[in-house]
């Protein structure tokens, strides 16, 4: 890893209030399909919410230049997922969202400027928590997902730190008070049980105690 | 104009019924704001709507590598767009659609693959309408815009014929009767008058006819 991804991720994981439990590290290695779906579907999500902002926010040119860029950066991962899918021979079927986006998006509040810096935040956590993802995912998966995570590594620490940036830029009022707020809801929906796997869903409900050993630690068949 | 760009236009020409009219080419110069943000609206229109098509056909392969990619130079555009808003200082304000793609939109047939069928060839009427559209103002325009429209003639030009290819293999049915319905409708939302000025409106209905010279042709100030 690079210093520079170094730097980011610890700059990220002080920002989050937790890291990914083993639990769900050990799901995903058990449903290499449902990762791959849900994250192609998550890049095309990304793409979606930044388009949603730039309809809305016309007059915040910062906004609309960044938004446009991170879309179109999502929208080149989505086609790099999909390819690597192909390749693996995995059918890309519909598969619902994870509850994780929505519990945090039903807390944004509702005036202006609010709801665009409680929008802001939210995606700032989107894109920390799928960084920090991306970083315990690599060193469990194959050379070639391993490569493509630690790239996208690099660029959702971009999109934390830009959509932090416009958090910041856009209310005269202190924002830290939301991020403490965000960042609280956010560690509930990543450390709670949750009956759905997904990339950024919970501790999955149905992982068995014997898949630990005496240490807690997961074991990788 | 390069030799291809004659080619894909005389293409475009031979699939639209009509050209547009001349007094939209006139009120368009008088309006120089309305169509870079009404221009920068389609843009962002654009990738929507690609995106939207790609959270539907998930099974469709080749539809999400083509709309991925479009959206993406869609989203290129719209920054071009921005940047020259900027430059010339126009502020992006809230502008209504016109109602040229929801006429077209709704006389979508609801069962599948037709439904996804007219959609396909919507597309390829909205883009090869720009496309047109940027030929005729190219020459109108100074050289700064003159340049950016004929370099997004090339886009276009390829965008209506992806459209009109994924159309032609996304059923076993031919789709010609479809083109010819849509082109009947899209002729009539350029021909006839509209209340609004747009980047894909009719024909102006404040155009004055003392704008026009003896020949019918209109005088640009």
């Amino acid at each position: 890893m690079a210093s520079s991804d170094a730097d980011v991720l610890k700059e990220i994981n002080a920002f989050l209030a937790c890291e990914t439990p083993q639990a769900w590290l050990q799901r995903a290695l058990c449903e290499p399909e449902i990762l791959l779906i849900d994250h192609a579907n998550c890049e095309k999500k990304a793409a979606s919410t930044a388009l949603r902002m730039m309809f809305r926010y016309v007059e915040h040119t910062d906004l609309l230049n960044k938004m446009s860029r991170l879309a179109r950066e999502e929208l080149r991962h989505f086609e790099q997922v999909l390819a690597i899918m192909q390749a693996r021979g995995v059918e890309y079927r519909h598969l619902s969202a994870s509850g994780y986006a929505s519990r945090l998006h039903q807390h944004v509040r509702t005036w202006e400027p609010a709801r665009l810096v409680d929008q802001l935040i939210i995606g700032a956590f989107i894109e920390a928590r799928s960084c920090e993802r991306f970083a315990a995912l690599a060193p469990l998966l194959d050379e070639e997902l391993s490569a493509f995570y630690l790239s996208l590594l690099r660029s959702e620490g971009r999109h934390y730190r830009g959509y932090l940036e416009l958090a910041r830029n856009s209310s005269s009022e202190p924002v830290e008070d939301r991020i403490v707020f965000f960042r609280e809801l956010e560690r509930a929906a990543i450390e709670e049980e949750d009956p759905d796997f997904r990339f950024h869903s919970g501790v999955p409900i149905s992982t068995q105690a014997e898949d630990l050993d005496a240490s807690g630690q997961f074991v990788v068949s």
